[in-house]
């Protein structure tokens, strides 16, 4: 175990942090017309649907990946999902997941190192900041792809 | 001063989080045309040049306001930049002025209250998250408007 330097922000505010970010990602995926959140996209991109697919097959499997110090290959779309509340139902259950796995974090975890689906190997503080940026990175797409499509998205500040 | 509870990521670490971030936005403006930089947008947004003026008058100036604790309001495009190598060399600037200011930031401040332009009453470290979410999800939709000119965006853990 490592000493702990002076640090800046605890593990339940990174937690609100990330779970925020995923209540206004809900929130994106909400407003996607069932046709268009399978279908469109821009410049040969992936779909909504498809983006949300990784961030559904990273968040909580991965933070049980780590919590279990399990290393386990990233897999993406094992079950196929054919209706947008589908992925509401994934997305919620993976709200819960991540909660209770949270839990189960030391504060000695954060800076240890995992081999995250045996391709990242960083300490899990960064791979926990990783997750929460390639969010909001696809998030941003997807809210290009609103706005491509005549709809307003929420506000960025709404958590 | 409060009590500093036990936390997860170093200032250190955060910083370079943060300027690791910067780095790919930077690459991500060099790949603009410099006509697409002023003029191509989707849906009615904004353009790129557009975007990264928010961005450039978020994050040096608003450091620099939490570190000298002096509120000011949020100005945008105070000056007529009218090249993509002049948003380049404003971004240069920008990465060194954070450095600079993230040494004076002490880890009690992270912590500290600050009301950012005068608008946004938060702890410093949520303020801080803040600006670097709101960088990642512009950037994400600069890599939207570079995909629908037929160019490939940088890998997003680039850094």
């Amino acid at each position: 175990m490592k000493t702990l330097a002076a640090q800046v922000i605890t593990p339940e505010d990174l937690l609100k942090h990330w779970q925020g970010h995923r209540a206004l990602t809900r929130r994106v995926i909400e407003l996607f017309p069932e046709k268009d959140f399978f279908e469109f996209s821009i410049g040969g991109m992936r779909t909504f649907a498809k983006l949300i697919e990784e961030l559904l097959a990273i968040a909580s499997p991965a933070l049980k990946g780590i919590v279990n110090r399990e290393v386990k290959p990233f897999a993406e779309g094992e079950e196929k999902l054919i209706f947008k509340a589908q992925y509401l139902e994934k997305w919620d259950e993976a709200t819960e997941e991540i909660n209770q796995n949270w839990e189960k974090l030391t504060i000695e975890d954060f800076n240890e190192t995992f081999n995250l689906f045996g391709q990242y190997e960083f300490p899990i503080i960064q791979n926990i900041l990783y997750f929460i940026d390639n969010e909001v990175h696809h998030r941003g797409q997807g809210y290009v792809y609103l706005r491509a499509l005549g709809i307003e998205p929420p506000f960025f500040w709404e958590r």
